[in-house]
């Protein structure tokens, strides 16, 4: 993938990125807390193989939360649309990603989305493999395929941070293991789960992901099909319903495009048909996504009518 | 506004229609109940200003839920973006349409989308008019206006019931008086609410309405601007992610267009760019959504490729 | 009544009386707020008709959340015991006093107990009489007999202000009106409500109420009965399992005896076989309850061994 | 400790023993359903150390939730009463005793109080030992000691299927962990609580420890002080205000002594001044008390008016 600087872009980047000023980089772990909260960098991804960028492209991150949707794509095609949906719903939630009490409220115990992190811990305990290591494979070779980069790994400090803290991922876990929603050894599922958050790569990269979705699965240089169309258009539809957190409908209303976040300032867009953008911008508004990735998308979407409502 | 039957639309109906008997007509006022819950009839309206239809077009129902979006336009235009939002928030939500408990774990209080019941009070609330006849004159006219018929009034009966036992909304009211989300008498508020929800119809004018939305408020025979294209955008985004109460995900997911539902089994859909739809079928499904009218809608969105993701 | 001051009680309740100003007055309505923070007055009624007092006896407060034992107490004489709890739980709550989100998730909706707002508003709901008036007079009359004093009236001032301002009782009732907890009129029922919890006395009243109890129903001066034997009982349990808001359990540890306090800055006490105890410092702590009231209690308690654990 | 049949308690016995056909016998692990439903044993323990017994005691049981309380006396005297209760509270709750949600929307997440499970973990994690096997001999020595019998040990096979089957606990010590209300390595903690409820005894042993407790702290043979007397109340006073699930208020109301039962079918009773109870009666009502044992303490209470109210 080769991807060229442009003007304009670099424009809008310089313009956007004092608004970090007013975010806050994620500190939950140390490995996160050690990025520049200034960073910026965006990469557009266009159909017919082009790329353009602005901002220092060489900026590496972990997907966090943006690894939710691939491994959706990659468990749909291992069990199926029924298999994955008799036991992760497809509604939004104004809950927040990491909440636990709805799994209590509701009868029978069922995460309410894979975006939040319940349903996400369910998905990834979908994905198929005989270990841990060949799950790890499989998802690895699907991430890198999307992205055309077999280099494609994750952050060992983070993940292992990560596997160290997750307190809160494991409640959830062992409540979802009582109401028989996930099955097996928790530790196993939470190695998986912490690194899949870790695999690290840079907004071209990113962006390229995105374009995949553009064309609903289709690899946008080869025209192979990576993901099937339908599962495709699952995906990006979960990231208009809830792919940014707890600020997904002001998402929908201000920017109005499949997008999901993560916390390590990361966004991936998709402008249907058309475009798959990269982001990384490590300081985070107050729900959790990189303010001034989506303050740049603002001005993208007004200037180039990127909305699909 | 003429609208011609039409074979193909007529073939997927009666495919269809026998769903029904799975479904259940709302029974909560007689009024209500008192519909053959085989009904089905939908039109569809499109820009060049041609209709179809199949089933029963002289059938006639209430708007119910679906007068929210009719609303929220209104509102929108007489206070403006920040101060409706202000007061009620942009998030879908994976609670029932009629919680309350939301309210009182929210921090400050306020009802997260104006497609729930309190949202949809709190927006009521904020219709312009020296008094409740004023507002209401004003609603109709603007209902009338987008339907493009001035006859266009209520079934007092169903007002007049659902006035009478709407102690849930009184209680919602009355909870968001108290944190001052809404302001001024409680029963005159009702009065109005319930009023606007039992505007009357049939599918053909029901599509008219889709059809403006679908041309982000022009109007489809005169091209005249009825709303502001970034109220219609809002709108749509909303019928996007909770428009069809607790199902709003699964049928972005298996139907994919901008919709709004009522109890009464009618369903506003927009295609945009494109079509207006018009539903009228009573028997509802487990969430309140018309049962016929979902598959109907599946069917269309499969056939034609409605979908906007 | 007569009561003698003691020195030994005035001692304690010179004590107490600085941490009155760690407190705070109710000031929801401006009837409450007027009075002096610094007010401390402390009556104990004894078994043999000896009372003696400490602090401005002459003060008189409104009794607030205090009248919901009296009530409960008429209601279950009125009604028998399955009527009351087959519509009011028996149960303490962790939850806040005035909570609306228990009522929506209990399955059938139903008050946990009958000392927070919407218990008591149901328990309000039942007392017998063919119109407002004729239910208020028995309630002013049972009242004033238990407290020997058939002047006994209410702060009129107060129960205005509250009835302009109750919407979030309001929103209970209409709540519970909609699930058949309560019936007929709500306006009604919040005259009645705002009235019983405006009905005004002194400490010497209301340690004399508080002997009855602590005699399990008979008049510490006739020996009447007042209230039957299981009924004063039930009362008292109320008191220790849920009388003093979210500190009820705290309080029992502490201090260990029936008591119900009110937001006005009463507090009734019952020392079973022994005591009633009636006080008033309208510096509140943060759960609502009388701040130098609670720390004279805890000192009486020590001293004297109240506690029925 | 010597008991002696009879005559009277046996006749209550063989009354309530029926009722037991209402109940269900816990069955979420294998081990415990292996009861007989019609089991039913009782001994009462008085002050001048007789006893007397009716049913078959030889029955053994295993305590379940009854440990809880065992558990806080022996934490209190480990940590003193402030880090206890900075860490766990001390209100009732509506709540089922397995909840997790009150973590989740309680600042700062805290347990309500010692006897749900949340509470019961948290003070478990509080017992001193310098490893598990050192902190598990204190808790054994502790029982043994109030139960005079130096051979009490636990059952195995219940301890182990609770172990590998408890999810939901581990779930409640990761959010805990999380929150940093519990230290330390959750499997290590989870073999102590399983260990702790599947402690084993007799009706004659858990009187024993019911006169304890009766008694403020002292043993009912020598006189010896096992629990200062501070201690003893406070476990008293949870004993009534949440020792019988969400049937506490209910029960205080219907029998009014402290108590506090397992889901074993075991009850321990409180006479303060007079009796320790002990109860085994394996079938459930659906709070998860024993039918039959609640049945006989409402006779025994009417008949003897242990009430404290």
């Amino acid at each position: 993938m080769t991807c060229e600087s442009n003007a304009d872009l670099q424009e809008i980047v310089d313009e956007v990125r004092s608004i970090a000023e007013e975010g806050k980089v994620a500190d939950y772990i140390p490995a996160l807390s050690k990025v520049d909260k200034n960073d910026l960098s965006v990469a557009i991804y266009e159909r017919n193989n082009k790329c353009i960028f602005a901002g220092d492209y060489k900026n590496k991150f972990t997907l966090q939360s943006i690894s939710k949707v691939l491994i959706l794509a990659l468990a749909l095609q291992d069990r199926g649309i029924d298999y994955v949906f008799d036991r992760v719903g497809m509604e939004p939630t104004g809950d927040p990603f990491n909440s636990i009490s709805k799994l209590e409220t509701s009868i029978p115990s069922k995460p309410l989305n894979p975006m939040i992190n319940a349903g996400a811990l369910a998905v990834t305990n979908m994905i198929k493999g005989e270990s841990e290591r060949e799950k790890w494979d499989r998802i690895l070779q699907f991430v890198g395929c999307l992205a055309n980069n077999k280099q494609i790994s994750y952050d060992l400090e983070v993940a292992n941070s990560e596997l160290e803290t997750a307190f809160l991922n494991r409640a959830l876990c062992y409540f979802m293991k009582q109401h028989k929603v996930i099955h097996g050894d928790i530790e196993e599922l939470m190695m998986l789960y912490t690194k899949q958050c870790a695999i690290e790569m840079n907004c071209f990269q990113l962006a390229r992901i995105g374009a995949v979705f553009a064309l609903n699965g289709l690899d946008p240089e080869t025209g192979e099909r990576l993901i099937p169309i339908h599962i495709a258009r699952i995906c990006k539809t979960f990231m208009v319903t809830c792919g940014m957190y707890n600020a997904s409908g002001e998402f929908a209303i201000k920017v109005g495009i499949p997008a999901k976040s993560g916390v390590s300032g990361g966004i991936l867009g998709v402008v249907p048909e058309k475009y798959g953008i990269g982001i990384f911008g490590p300081a985070l508004d107050n729900k959790g996504n990189s303010i001034a990735g989506i303050k740049l998308l603002e001005i993208l979407t007004k200037r180039y009518n990127f909305s699909i409502f």
